[in-house]
């Protein structure tokens, strides 16, 4: 069968399951979102909903940057949420931290990293438990949102307001996650047995000599401490409040029926998951669109040596100018046309080749057969897309995951990694040019394409799915562990453990004790005889 | 959109995308199955791995009870197995033995059949290599299996023939899989955190209590010394002579692409499990054809009352003669009619409603609307049959995993379990009666029915699709996690723990001494100057 009769079987077969498969009746859901380059995926997710006839309703800040007011696919309410009070130059000045961090060697750097972010969210925590406060307290709005009797909380709990409200309104939950609270999402929901799982802001793989597993651990510490005495206490007032006793952040976390999880193992290390997480990394990709008439012009000029797309994702518009000089020097020097997504001031140092635009099509861009590399930060979404469209990338991370991420695609060898902190004309060039004229990388970008794309239902199916399974069996009880009703000593078998010792002390001391009475014995007749 | 037009289309879809869908040329596969119930549903995925142009064959015993040498199917090749030495009587003599241990305390009864088993296995395993060995050792047939050039293996690792063969052939391995070495297939390959995750045998659930989880330790222990005094050595020698140095059963194991679970969580209780897991169960399913006459008319005539389906499984065909008996009577009161698999001498209270047969259309019983109830002994067929046909379930468990298959639909309100050794006619008819007239047994498991039939793509599609998956892409290395490289201390980071309390007590250490150092000084120069 040719691949086109096949594709086309395929597609045919899809939009029949679409329609007939799993018929799901018109339901309620309440979305929690997170801003920023989390919105960009839940969109994706919200709009085939819609599609699909569900109705939903999005709690949005009104100094929301991404999510607006007015959609034709979902109603939205504002409530008070975390960009009421931390704006851009929050996110800002935590690149300046982390870049600050990076001068440190390789074993410390991580942990001054780490601390930059904690500092960061126990503010966040503060004021996201506040949020969840006032919009509990609004009688009137708790009264409206129980009135229309929602089926579903879809939320992404990296920020845990509609985890709280979702606990607090009893309503089902599934998940949108990647991150939660200060890790990746397994490490809450998943044994994650240190000595092949990284934690997440170690830049460490799953092959770990001695040293790396030290510090794994070290991390894995401090991310427990951070749970304990930064994440905790900021909910506690809330929790004692307005919840039944014993309620804390995670036992609300482990009631989430589902957690689709935007990971997909041929970009994330193997390891342990559980019944109720659902894999859907990658949904937001989709094949490229032919590209606006300026750009496909621009590109086509290129001629047999193509393009290289650069862009810093949603968060980020500025690198230090000096970087900027010596990426437009390096960019000027190549025989391929550049597309820049640049807002600032213009390098002086730009050549003829290189265009700078504020916006770009960037999945479509990446699906160009004329684009040969992506020079990014190294964002979840975008390094999704260099991996479902088989482009390598040249990676210059900033923040968060982003060290995490590229490492992922470096040690598959579909990637190199250049430190903004150390960037300068010649290691950017040496490691452009790399990327550009050696064919191992895009070979390695190819399989990994070629992985990701073998399956017999899209992410974005999987994700639509589950969340009307969950509508329509009223929850997913029978996935969810019972290891999260127990006690941490329980869960580890520590009492188990200390049963076991001290019936074997028991053992050995009344061993010792009768040979030590018989041997005196013995030895007392032995005097007497004497 | 009516049920019947959105099930056609379901119907169409599915067809399309088997037409169209990840095509995967037809391949050469080896197949190394595991006779008896074993066998019943590995050959439903070769039928279907078949029809869609794959090339099979399968190495059988001369012995073989189930797996004929002539097929349309497959081809076969005859080679020394389990069979050769251990015939039913070896079965029959197992189950004396565990009906024997069913006269413990349930503390100790558990153990006594783990006993049981060891010793049956034991000798087993002996036998296994033994005839792994003489496969190996047959030049012409290792010729012509090289010469074949099979692109996988596909073996159910019971009995680890199949692993040992794949490995010694360098073959990508595909497990279809539920038990493995000496426990439940989870155990060898994901993390089983014993507070919740119940060892096969034990009986117990995944709540449990102090006494339930010291139980399940010990169990585990045992299970362990078993894994490392009693499988180990058995293929030590074979190891030795044929593998690389540090080849052992587990590392075989851990290198197979993919292992199919016919487990399901509906059935099972969720626990830990990993990336290159995929669950199967029920796999051998289908909706019910219609009976042969002579079922039908039979059937027909219970009027409003419906009819019992019994049965013991491909293994067992004899109870006790008491207890057959004691069957036969509660039978002849019941208004129902009664269609009973049986071998042996028959009972002779048997009543005019029971109708006694050598072979039944299980699954076309179980699926027609006039079944009322299955006494069956809880094999992980039937019990999925159960679930997929929600009928409820009165359970007679024998050997093995039975006792343990019927607790998981017992603490689910899907069944009643009435223990062989002490059935007699009054226990029996109160649970055939409650499990009858008791409306609550037939909606739970109509509910896990509901659930388990609840996905997008069939068991059976999913195992098909992960077989060519790992045939197209040459393995699937990317889902095998790296914790089995590492030495156990390592992978448990004990090495990582000892270290913190040598640095721990090294500091104590200094701190203790320069304190004393001090207080020496201080103490000495205040005598001095007394």
């Amino acid at each position: 069968m040719s691949p086109a009769v096949s594709g086309l079987l395929t597609v045919l077969g899809f939009l029949l399951l679409l329609l007939g498969g799993s018929p799901c009746s018109s339901s309620k859901i309440l979305v929690v979102p997170v801003d920023g380059s989390h919105w960009v995926n839940m969109k994706v997710i919200l709009e085939e909903l819609h599609s699909r006839g569900h109705e939903l309703t999005v709690l949005r800040s009104a100094k929301s940057w991404y999510i607006s007011s007015n959609s034709s696919f979902y109603t939205s309410i504002n409530v008070p949420m975390l960009e009421d009070e931390a704006d851009r130059e929050f996110y800002h000045k935590m690149i300046q931290d982390v870049l600050d961090c990076r001068r440190h060697p390789s074993f410390i750097r991580t942990f001054c990293q780490q601390e930059v972010m904690t500092f960061a969210f126990s503010n966040g925590h503060r004021i996201l438990a506040r949020a969840a406060t006032t919009i509990i307290e609004d009688q009137a709005l708790m009264k409206k949102i129980r009135d229309t009797e929602f089926d579903l909380m879809l939320t992404d709990p990296a920020l845990p307001l509609g985890v709280v409200l979702g606990g607090y309104l009893k309503l089902p939950m599934v998940f949108n996650v990647r991150w939660i609270n200060l890790g990746e999402g397994h490490l809450t929901i998943a044994p994650s047995p240190l000595s092949y799982v990284p934690i997440s802001g170690t830049e460490l793989h799953d092959k770990m000599d001695f040293l790396d597993r030290v510090k794994n651990m070290l991390h894995y510490l401090h991310t427990v401490v951070e749970q304990h005495f930064i994440v905790n206490p900021a909910y506690s007032d809330l929790f004692r409040r307005y919840f039944p006793p014993g309620t804390d952040l995670l036992s609300l976390q482990y009631s989430a029926e589902i957690w689709l999880l935007r990971a997909d193992f041929v970009f994330e290390f193997p390891r342990p998951t559980m019944p109720n997480v659902v894999y859907i990394g990658g949904f937001q990709c989709k094949e490229a669109q032919p590209l606006p008439d300026e750009f496909e012009t621009f590109v086509q000029s290129s001629g047999e040596h193509g393009v290289v797309v650069m862009s810093l994702g949603t968060l980020v518009s500025a690198l230090p100018r000096e970087t900027t000089e010596a990426i437009a020097a390096v960019f000027a020097q190549l025989p391929q046309k550049v597309i820049w997504r640049f807002v600032g001031e213009k390098p002086s140092s730009l050549g003829n080749n290189t265009r700078i635009v504020n916006w770009l099509p960037q999945n479509d861009l990446l699906g160009h057969p004329k684009t040969r590399a992506f020079v990014a930060h190294g964002g979840t979404n975008g390094v999704y897309e260099a991996i479902y469209h088989g482009v390598p990338v040249l990676g210059l991370p900033l923040l968060f995951d982003q060290f995490d991420n590229l490492l992922r695609l470096e040690v598959r060898g579909a990637a190199r990694v250049v430190e903004v902190r150390s960037l300068n004309k010649e290691n950017f060039h040496e490691a452009l040019n790399d990327i550009l004229n050696n064919p191992t990388y895009r070979n390695n970008i190819q399989r990994l394409s070629q992985l990701h794309r073998d399956r017999l239902i899209s992410p974005l199916e999987t994700a639509i799915f589950w969340i009307e399974y969950v509508i329509r069996n009223r929850g997913a009880a029978h996935l969810q562990s019972r290891g999260f009703d127990l006690p941490w000593y329980s869960y580890f078998c520590l009492d188990v453990a200390a049963f076991f010792v001290t019936i074997s002390g028991a053992f050995i001391w009344v061993s010792v004790s009768v040979c030590r009475f018989l041997c005196c014995r013995k030895s007392r007749r032995k005097t007497k005889a004497e």
